[in-house]
């Protein structure tokens, strides 16, 4: 089992929950963290560097894990980096995959590095998850729920509106729709039947929260289509009952076989940690890049790509004899 | 998108399930079923030819999947055939892989094949989900429960019986111990706190019943290790309740990232028919196989080798824009 010496590029949530799952792996070390901030005073588990110092990193670090946002950090960071090192990124801007991958593999390509884009765990896990179950049941219907969960984008909506001083989004599967899919009941499902939107909110000293609950609910594309709660309190219980950011989900087929036969796959998610859990995922993933390029494959590549075999740091042998 | 041209070995439930499955595929034809009884009046949606003259086969043949029985079949199939062409199986004796691996891969390596074995959902999917739930909560549990589903191999101990003329057995995985899981106790469980079994008998004129039962509840290594019923049946309400093979299960990881959070990864599949969903995964890896002899694979593989990827028959390019 040799060590692969592994590198993190940004040092929010995501980063160090990245170094956290290193430090659980036998077989990886955490070689530096890079900052585009001052990292003078930074406390981590790893000397960490000026991003732009990072070329000179090109010998020491066998995979560069980044771990910056996918909005402004990645569409930058992800093919400069993909030129110097192989990289494994949680790139996920649903709509602009195509042109990152393709911007990730051209310059991967171009010097000779491998690249897997887009892991996490949607995407990531839960893309996994839709593809086999859609090969092993060509004919179904394939349903996704998120949470119970933090999300990050709705929580920043909440967060622009006047009077607002801090506030967390819930998105929430209803029982209900689950229950329907789960009893192969293949029903159409709209966005407001299938999750539940809960907001805690915390205003500013003369808000008008009964303005800001109607801003939320009324909202277009974030809140307007659903369900949605909004619960106002104060600025200590945010901080000691909404400082967690728990998330998760489910990927469900329900398929036919045979003469109507049903058949049904399901796969489910509850994080205590969404950074964390998505900072393990491109832990494991570190090592199936580290394969890929030794088997001689360049450019960028998904989860599709990957053989489990190669997230694990055990050989094919005993892999068979544990757990097949 | 090249037309993969499969053969199927048996065709009891399994080989009809295989072809049922092969049906739905969009890039499959089912050239010829292979069979060792007499082909003549076994109605099948293809051509029934003497499994000793499969060797004919070879240019007009792909991908051959195995759907013998792992007792006895595929322990002289399996290694008789990858010599001949690429093949995929359900070999299901945990304690044999290996050895039956390695027979297959000297089979298969000799001849220029390559041979996925062990498919189905346990061994099988479920194996996968334990592979990628490990590797990416490396600080965890792991559980299988199994059911509610019809156990072969409990049912037929049922049935060798005196007195005994027809019994299906359901393993059935209790609440209890699914929701200790889920809640993160990480509890240690026996084999009684896990599953449950319950036993449909059709008993024969004059059998002694109260006989039976403790016969049953007794059985070691099968029963005496559960809470086991008994419920005797009339043989009518046996053939309208109990024809179906209905299975399924649940893979459960339960694991701890960072300093203690809890991360919770689930898996699990209701099944109709068992046969069914299992012919279904062999179709799915036909493509795997198909695709790793044209990469230059050599050998016996499982599912912890091929990338998801080559389970589908869309392009990578479709699959990313579509999936991820």
């Amino acid at each position: 089992m040799s060590t692969i010496r592994v590198g993190i590029v940004g040092y929010g949530n995501l980063g160090k929950g990245a170094a956290a799952a290193v430090a659980q792996a036998p077989d990886m070390e955490l070689t530096a963290i890079f900052t585009r901030r001052e990292p003078t005073g930074i406390e981590a588990p790893a000397p960490v560097i000026r991003l732009s110092e990072a070329a000179a990193y090109q010998d020491k670090i066998d995979v560069m894990l980044l771990c910056g946002g996918s909005a402004t950090d990645l569409p930058e960071q992800g093919p400069a980096l993909a030129a110097l090192f192989s990289t494994v990124d949680s790139f996920d801007t649903h709509a602009h995959i195509p042109d990152y991958f393709a911007a990730v593999d051209a310059a991967a390509k171009a010097h000779g590095q491998a690249s897997i884009i887009s892991t996490g765990w949607d995407p990531g896990l839960f893309s996994l998850q839709r593809l086999l179950a859609e090969t092993v049941l060509p004919q179904g219907k394939e349903y996704t729920f998120w949470g119970k969960g933090v999300s990050q984008g709705h929580s920043d909506a909440i967060r622009r509106i006047e009077g607002v001083a801090d506030a967390k989004q819930y998105t929430i599967p209803l029982e209900s729709a689950l229950t329907a899919v789960r009893n192969g009941e293949n029903p159409d499902l709209t966005a407001r039947q299938k999750h539940r939107r809960d907001c805690y909110v915390v205003t500013k000293q003369g808000a008008d929260q009964a303005k800001i609950a109607e801003t939320i609910c009324r909202m277009p594309n974030y809140f307007a289509d659903y369900d949605t709660n909004v619960y106002f309190i104060s600025a200590e219980q945010f901080a000691a009952e909404h400082s967690a950011m728990p998330h998760g989900g489910f990927v469900c087929r329900s398929g036919q076989t045979g003469h109507g036969t049903q058949q049904f796959m399901e796969f489910s998610l509850q994080l205590g940690s969404n950074p964390e859990f998505t900072g393990s995922v491109l832990a494991a993933y570190a090592r199936a890049v580290y394969r890929l390029k030794q088997h001689g494959a360049r450019g960028a590549f998904t989860v599709f790509d990957a053989p489990f075999a190669w997230l694990s740091p055990e050989s094919s042998d005993v892999l068979r004899a544990r757990l097949l």
